[in-house]
């Protein structure tokens, strides 16, 4: 790890990430192919949060977010800032002041593979922040990470400038060359869904929607009356 | 695991069913002799959430929901669809469009050892869930289980037909044919819990109230005045 | 572990109780040299709770509630009950009647080491609890263990009478000795942060702010222009 | 959960769980039909065990092995003695005189869904043991449970005479009535991979063995030379 | 907290260290009123290892080693250090080195909250470590703790001189003022342990041995011949 | 993500690959300024296994084991397999058909975020595996993921041809540009630490050694000689 900053990065394209962000999170991941989630311990802090934008990266050493500061300057309104670490760490590396900082530059939100504190100024500020964890343990500035260089967070290789899409689902990245396709998937996705939706209100079964039945038949289930016929 | 669907299940009696929903889940536990609960990690994904009803059966193959398009047909209007897998899986097995066809057969929610995912859409058509995570990670449709057959989900098992009573304190299952004796021990002790709680509002302890002062004398309990006199 | 309760504790200030309260978990952690954390698997039981006062201990047995009932009597107003366990245990040890037995002598909440259940009448009561788990799981009443003497909850050890402060952020224990002068290096964190808060909410950098960049530099913290300089 | 004794339990085909133990854990699973396998947290104290027998079961409160003494005059030669509990658990419910009594009835050794103590003297009685934990935390004999009743062991349900087989990679359990069956299947797998493993041995490679070019191709699987033909 | 080392302490009672190694930690925690002992996620780093000793201590923050090179000099021969974390942490803070000069002072192992690294030179050493976690991670020195004053070590508090057990079992800490007493006790259920070992090796049934059978009967135990009359 | 085979990676230096192996994770993990080391986690499945070599990168879907017989041909002597996965996964996605297939090959050994099985084979052939879980849970081949792409490994992000070194310490990973430069600051360390290890072996303390009372002296740090002067 080399400590370093890049201060000029190449972000998604700015209408792929609105559709993104109105798609959600559950659908883009769809669309990408399954892949991109981030594990499903990051948590938002209060229920309803939901962002998407390009990802501002730091690579932080556990229980020290010095990084964290020296990257608010690299923000541009609209961004999201995610945070990977080291090693495995639940310190509340993030909290009110630097949310005031963020939100300062426009910043939509923190997606953190850490912990995070002030939760109750966080909500009223209505800054959004996706987390391993809650905690108020104080962290200290005195080892230096990096500021827009790749980063694994939760399980996920993030880019600078990646779309983050964040939801109530979870978080997923989309690398910044398949927005604009994986966009497009993911409204087609919405669409048919719409179309799905009014059918299963009607009472369509799904086996009958999506003809599973000779599926079914073919892989061996077979149906009985009764338990004793098991 | 035989891939089999039971078409045929024999519920628990529908009058203690709602007793017992009436009661809630730690009532229920206690009048079943504390047994039946299941563990900790199933929580609803939003607060207030409450229901109670016979269960329908999914056996499914982890990061697989195949079998719980199969199970929609053999639902019931009041029924709880429980699901559990042959592995650890933490996938979103299930999402809203489940949730339009399971809702249009009047079915009153889920009880899933896996993941959960849409949790805003679900939260919004009010459709209860308790899950072990929620995860938008999407699942596949590749390999038979089972339906309606004795499944352990969350460390009970759970035959189809058995009470599902489910709250902010997690899901409890009470087997079928003792549905209705339970029922009765349950409105028992929520009657009793009435007057102890008069009783304790009023400012009575429960060392009194319960009389434990001589079984703790007993037992070798000593009263000091200070710590030095430990 | 001798089985024994002490009637009169010392209580930490009361003074400072209100100041630390008023401080918040972060500001209180921070003060106190970064300790006194509890491990940040202790959540409320429903969002948005706080509380602080002085700790009545209980050393109870894991699956065993006896000695909660037996701490009821030895709390004053004001009180905050705490419950450490001598083993790993998730089990629902504190419901509605303790709550209401507790509320009824003037006690703000419980810091419990295990599970809680009964979680809807509790948020109704407005009782808040911080625990492990929540869990409807019965407890029996068959072993002693302690009241009033120092006690491990989730990772601190606690006296009687040291002041417990909790809210959204987690719980942080401060030993009774320290109250008054942390309460006072906790006023002037509180105080010294709206200032801060202010410059961050105009734009100052917080790189500027604590005068940051000398140190980085120092450090070897490079910064450049473009991903392929790196 | 009734508090009963069952003397008379059917045991599976000793035939059957001869074999099964040979072919040990993976294949018996795999016989099965992928199913009936402990969660993978169950593991043995000491490597190179392995054991197949037939189950007695117990269903013990946490934290309490009462059931577990009273269980041991019901076990036979050749047994296998299985523990469930009514909630999560680690503490050190079996330790060198359990082991003692159940080795001088001929038991192979023991599945618990909670903690085991006394590792070393039961490594030198060579006495194995599968659990959850180990941990020396004592336990007390106050709650009844019940012997020869299904039971949920880490997962999975348990019946009475059910064949269970463990070694280094885990605890399958096959229902009596499969057993035979299973056993053929098991045998045969076993027979076949010793085939399959000369050819691998040979260098030939399991794409061609098994004929997977074709079906790869088809989903749409991609070779290309170099990174950038991505 | 503060950042201080105590010179002085005072350890327990080297007879009773002897006694209550031999004794192993399962008969140390049963004597000491089934209390004292770590959390189970302590763990050694290799099979076999024991050790019994007065306890130096060490306040440490999360990922940084610096307070565990000062508590060096204050160990004598037979010492066993013990590092408590202000916060979860799993980073590698003990490896080679540090133990090479641990062991050069004749002290006999270490039990860390917190990761472990050089496993393999360690196990060549025969220096045992209880650790939380194995992990390379490796750490800073930059943040102040304290040596010999009360830490929190895996749940339980530790004071300066403190008996220090640890075996294949875990680790169980006895307060100085009670190890003579508790090793007393210790020898005495070790005793007692023989003859009962002897009975059951000879086919007694723990039932009798303990006259357990009216005890169960009283609290309601039946035994039935067959499933069916349950 | 793509289903796609890339055939010809670059591989690391294979001298620095044999210098980082010697050095072992600890030294490697330090060399490469403290990052790249995978998540604790990952153990190997019988001590005292070692490996180093360029890596073969599999990104597969959790309890699918397709594109691990895919990455078989794409392997050359001396290769390490690193399977990564889309989700959270236990499954037992490896054995001993695999480990024979590629022991063929020459591959040195594998490293999978997931689970297993096999494992007494596997320790008979010495084919060392690195995992997150041992699970006998049988997998399918249905779902496409790729080889040779870019994956993410219990938190570390790995290209094809990186160093991965693995021991009973963990495993890390060097990327293939910075192998020669790690490999030798990994040397160095090396022949520092026989330097220190000896003077530590003659008794000289680390805080001389390294110069650390000043740097302790301005921290603040204060010696008292006794618990009361604290």
């Amino acid at each position: 790890m080399k400590p370093v900053v890049v201060r000029n990065i190449k972000r998604a394209d700015p209408n792929a990430i609105g559709t993104l962000g109105a798609a959600g999170v559950a659908t883009t991941h769809e669309a990408l192919g399954r892949s991109g989630l981030m594990k499903p311990y990051m948590r938002p802090i209060f229920p309803g949060a939901s962002m998407a934008g390009p990802a501002v990266t730091v690579l932080a050493q556990p229980g020290d977010n010095w990084m964290i500061h020296v990257a608010v300057e690299q923000c541009q309104p609209g961004d999201v800032l995610v945070v990977g670490c080291t090693a495995d760490n639940t310190d509340g590396m993030f909290g009110e002041l630097l949310a005031t900082a963020l939100r300062a530059r426009g910043v939509k939100g923190l997606v953190i593979d850490a912990g995070c504190r002030d939760v109750k100024p966080l909500t009223e500020l209505n800054f959004p922040v996706w987390s391993k964890a809650i905690s108020a343990k104080g962290t200290v500035k005195s080892t230096l990470g990096a500021v827009n260089v790749a980063v694994v967070c939760a399980g996920v290789n993030v880019e600078p400038g990646d779309v983050v899409v964040a939801d109530d689902d979870g978080v997923v990245v989309v690398p910044k060359a398949l927005a604009v396709e994986t966009a497009q998937k993911a409204q087609k996705r919405k669409d048919d869904e719409d179309g799905k939706r009014k059918q299963l209100e009607a009472g369509v079964l799904s086996l009958d929607m999506y003809n599973m039945r000779e599926g079914l038949a073919k892989a061996g289930l077979r149906y009985v009356d009764n338990p004793e016929d098991v």
